[in-house]
């Protein structure tokens, strides 16, 4: 089976967990909505190929985290996107889920599906299930996890690298770290590998955001610019974030752990990356 | 220790985990704002008396758990008070924590804290943390946990009986589930009772929203009918739906399964309950 087919039918199993006939109709609605059809699925991407790497020696828990990892980012994603946030009304080419569905859903779906990523790993991760939760929720929550990186939005004062990190870099961090673990390697030692990633994902973000299409997004540009919020390409300019971004690409192949399957990860990871910005120039950010 | 020191002990140790230095200082303070100083600690008391009752041959699992579901009804306490929900300004006699922090915090807060419960599980609960997981997790999110209560007042046609017992009851269940299974107990036996007892609250919360004061209650009262909500005083009158409570009461005493325990905890659950409507009448209600 590919892994496109073998993830969205692991995500389905386990939306139709939650959204099952005795759930209320419009949360299932959203629920599904929030995770069907997703982005380029990057993240559990991630932790597929990591596990495989790594010899890939229990393929359950790995596809478990690699959907539980998917489910938390489109949490983040329908709640990054409610009125208080950034109140942005496209995703995915399609309205937002507070734009479809109301705010009250869209608290509640993304509520729902942060409990449904820990459930299906209960349901599924068997004798790997307690570090691969705390990997997985030690990435998401306080201090330092994605809820940590959007209230760092909420200070006076921002430690942009801190924010970055927590904000991007956690859950790219949590990819490494579970695929690694899935298959009983020692998680901490893939932890820099995931920041390196996310750091380079969080640049290609920041050109996609300034020289990007909102078309070929399906989502709004110059998002940063009308939240205030830092971008790499403000700070550096357009070349100086290109350059940025292959001194992280660099740093992250440095990072590849001894694994069986560390060249063709390189590879992976190296073209999924270049991909994200490829057709981008600083003559489609002036546009 | 008595029970109350062991549990803030418990929920200080498990949020320091989150609000520890490296955590943005306004959404360490908001987390630990939504969950101290507490209300009554009702469900975590709850767990641990089922688990007394059932011999408690796992404290550790035990108290993990009591503090999970407690942290998870706080979180629900924080959303419930959005403004696109009730809109609350004030919880536990002081201001609700997106009045005090705004409403980003009290998204994150309350979204920190699902992940938190469950983490907490995975660094404490040991070999009982796929059960205890599973249990609590099915009790919070859909199709029949909190989310899909509160989802249910999102739907044109509400059925009162799956909306409270999603809404009120299941963190009950949850709590003589967990309480049970910390124990090596079968959890489903314990699930009626659980039921039970939060169809009972649901109607005394319903009595103290008509009936009670909100300075001894610490948040606003006529708030059903404000927010036009279903109301058992509303339906059945006061002296009807105090008489559906003792009701709901005996079917709860019934309902405790066989254990070492089971007397002294009927008289545990009959003494807590009925403290909670102590003192109203239907001149109270009136009035």
């Amino acid at each position: 089976m590919d892994i496109g087919t073998l993830l969205e039918g692991e995500l389905d199993q386990a939306v139709s967990r939650a959204a099952s006939e005795a759930c209320p109709p419009k949360l299932a609605d959203a629920l599904r909505y929030a995770v069907f059809p997703g982005g380029a699925r990057i993240r559990p991407r991630l932790v597929l190929a990591v596990a495989n790497a790594c010899g890939n020696r229990n393929p359950t828990a790995a596809v478990a985290s690699a959907a539980a990892i998917e489910l938390l980012h489109c949490a983040s994603l329908v709640h990054d996107d409610l009125p208080c946030f950034d109140n942005s009304a496209l995703r995915r080419g399609k309205p937002s889920v507070h734009a479809a569905y109301g705010e009250r859903l869209a608290v509640l779906s993304g509520d729902a599906l942060i409990v449904l990523a820990f459930e299906w790993l209960a349901v599924r991760a068997g004798e790997r299930l307690a570090p691969l939760t705390r990997i997985i929720a030690s990435c998401v929550g306080g201090p330092s996890g994605i809820c940590a990186g959007q209230a760092w939005e909420c200070e006076s004062e921002i430690d942009i690298v801190r924010y970055q990190r927590a904000k991007t870099g956690a859950l790219f961090a949590a990819c490494t770290m579970a695929g690694a673990a899935s298959s009983g390697y020692e998680p901490l030692g893939w932890q820099k590998l995931g920041f390196a990633i996310g750091e380079a994902f969080q640049v290609a973000d920041d050109l996609r955001d300034v020289a990007g299409s909102a078309e070929k997004l399906g989502k709004p540009v110059h998002q940063d610019e009308a939240n205030q919020r830092p971008n790499f390409v403000a700070e550096l300019g357009f070349d100086g974030a290109m350059g940025h971004f292959e001194d992280l690409l660099a740093e992250a192949m440095a990072a590849i752990p001894p694994c069986p399957g560390q060249e063709q990860l390189g590879q992976q990871i190296t073209g999924v990356s270049r991909s994200l910005v490829s057709g981008l120039s600083s003559r489609t950010a002036a546009a």
